[in-house]
């Protein structure tokens, strides 16, 4: 790649720095952009075994007790809509990723950016709705910090959540554990966070009873492990949707996954906001499902329990862990064709979450 | 206080809040502004024995192991000053606060935020001196999570640190332990970060060759804790300076501290800086360094542990403990007169860290 050498503006002391293009929207999506900035910028420098899996969480172990640490920065816009706000998202967010390696999510922490001229009631709010998640989790937000930028200098509010939780002794979940074979289970509907977000935008140009999915997935998950030792993979769909996390599945376990169309979940109103933008719902993020990929004879096991809880009562079989194609993500259409399922490629809709 | 409901724009779907004025600059500053709304807004909702005590990590147990979990936001502006950059930074602030409850902090976690346009050799720098400092602390960052938004909805680039750490079976580090009779020491200059930043603005007005002081301290905590068990208090002095981190430990200890001012280590440079700006240095923000609350017996053995580690070269008492004036910071100046130092009211140095 070409390198020249510009200066950082804007202070006295001018900074030398390889000139290696911009960031855009698309690094944030989730999908191949983000995976490429990921990739290349970060993994190589922080490199150890924790970050090296590319799961939801790092595992590590301390004094002899297995745990898996989690961090995600939200800048969701606007930052209320139907069915949750920015501060049910930071905690769902980091509760999820914990429980997706099957931990047990306990203890959170946050780090909000809050842009001069915030009004304090509605910070209030947002803090309420943490609130309120965190006793839903069950967890405790045990450390904070606080900044404040100039008018201009942010939107309004940012939160970055992390979070720490205790991993069971003798059981391992990653996205490098898809067996053919498997089945791959989707805890309920596709896309209702990301519809839920555009219509909040004013972006959809038409009404939709749509709400935002945005739970936290701890107890469904808790539930799912309780009923069956055949759980691989877990992973919540988030940016870049149910498409992008089962190319990573697929690509970290070289496996090949294949979808059955008419099996997907999806709302009547999401497929009608969809078909009207254009709009694939396999990309589009949610924030309250999961993706398990579990070992075929504990299928029914598997289903049984996330139907229990109320975040999947709507859970079903889309699709099966095959050898091949290795790393990809094939989809049987509701016609009898094949097509390929890829990554999400550019930006869909920034700052969904 | 008067309450009126408004509406948050900006959305389709009216969200009603209660109006309770705006965040200003201030809320900001790690002084009383943000105490007061960190006492206010978040320390009732979020409750618990981990947040309560207002220490710089709160202290959880898991599966029989306590750990120190702490979190902080970087917005320094600009991006890289002499001596640091907003990697470094985030690393060190995060490590620090650990290290500060007598933790060994083990992994860190960190969230970006990225504003469009940000050139990706600058995030590669950032990268690398984040990387520099992990490595020179000795742990590792094992989760992370990037964010985009577009240009002129944040400010270049903003990370979220977050981190865990080890605590020592029996021993107890907190703000409110400092006792009367206890020396109070500093681990060396104070200021030089917050000059260093003024400097790389342009907002000095004249050329300086301070350069933050943005370093680890868990190295240098180590080797104080081995020589003494008699450290009652750590804090780091970093937004709000010396003064307000004092008022913080005399108001959780309930006890008076009194400073003499002319055992305060102040570099001439950041003294006529200082002086020329109008500044007093106890608030000008610190980030290498450390005041810890030691029992009087033991004062020269901590004193002689901090001066053997480069970081703590400079290392002095500045002040004991007293019963009186309970809460409250005094300083005997250098002509004999006694004054009150108290905590910093509204804002000195935005974006400082």
């Amino acid at each position: 790649m070409e390198e020249t050498t510009i200066y950082m503006q804007g202070a006295v002391c001018p900074v030398p720095i390889r000139e290696r293009g911009q960031i855009i929207m698309g690094h944030g999506s989730g999908g191949k952009l983000s995976h490429d900035l990921i990739g290349r910028y970060f993994m190589p420098p922080f490199d150890n075994e924790a970050l090296r899996p590319g799961d939801d969480s790092g595992v590590v172990q301390i004094a002899g007790t297995r745990l898996a640490l989690s961090a995600d920065s939200h800048v969701v816009w606007p930052l209320f809509f139907p069915g949750g706000d920015i501060g049910r998202l930071a905690v769902c967010g980091t509760v999820n990723d914990l429980a997706m390696v099957g931990a047990t999510p306990l203890y959170l922490t946050a780090g909000f950016i809050l842009e001069e001229g915030l009004p304090i009631g509605l910070l209030e709010r947002v803090v309420e709705s943490m609130q309120a998640a965190v006793a839903e989790a069950g967890v405790e937000l045990v450390a904070g910090d606080t900044k404040v930028v100039e008018r201009g200098k942010a939107d309004g509010l940012f939160i970055s959540a992390a979070g720490v939780g205790l991993l069971p002794e003798k059981r391992t979940i990653g996205g490098a554990l898809a067996q053919p074979g498997d089945v791959v289970i989707l805890s309920g509907t596709m896309g209702d966070h990301g519809i839920a977000v555009l219509y909040a935008r004013g972006e959809l140009g038409f009404e939709t009873a749509v709400t935002s999915d945005v739970a936290p997935l701890n107890h469904l998950v808790a539930g799912l492990l309780a009923a069956t030792d055949q759980v691989h993979v877990m992973r919540d769909p988030t940016r870049g949707g149910v498409a992008t996390a089962l190319n990573e599945i697929a690509r970290q376990s070289q496996v090949g996954i294949v979808l059955a169309e008419k099996a997907l979940p999806i709302r009547p109103a999401v497929r009608a906001a969809c078909e009207m933008l254009g709009f694939d719902p396999l990309y589009i993020a949610n924030e309250g499902k999961l993706l398990a990929v579990v070992g075929r004879e504990d299928a029914d096991k598997a289903l049984a329990a996330l139907r229990a809880h109320p975040y999947g009562q709507d859970a079903a079989v889309i699709g099966e862990v095959r050898a091949d194609p290795r790393g990809r993500v094939l989809m049987k259409t509701a016609i009898g064709s094949t097509r390929i399922v890829d990554v999400l490629a550019g930006e869909m809709l920034p700052r969904i979450c």
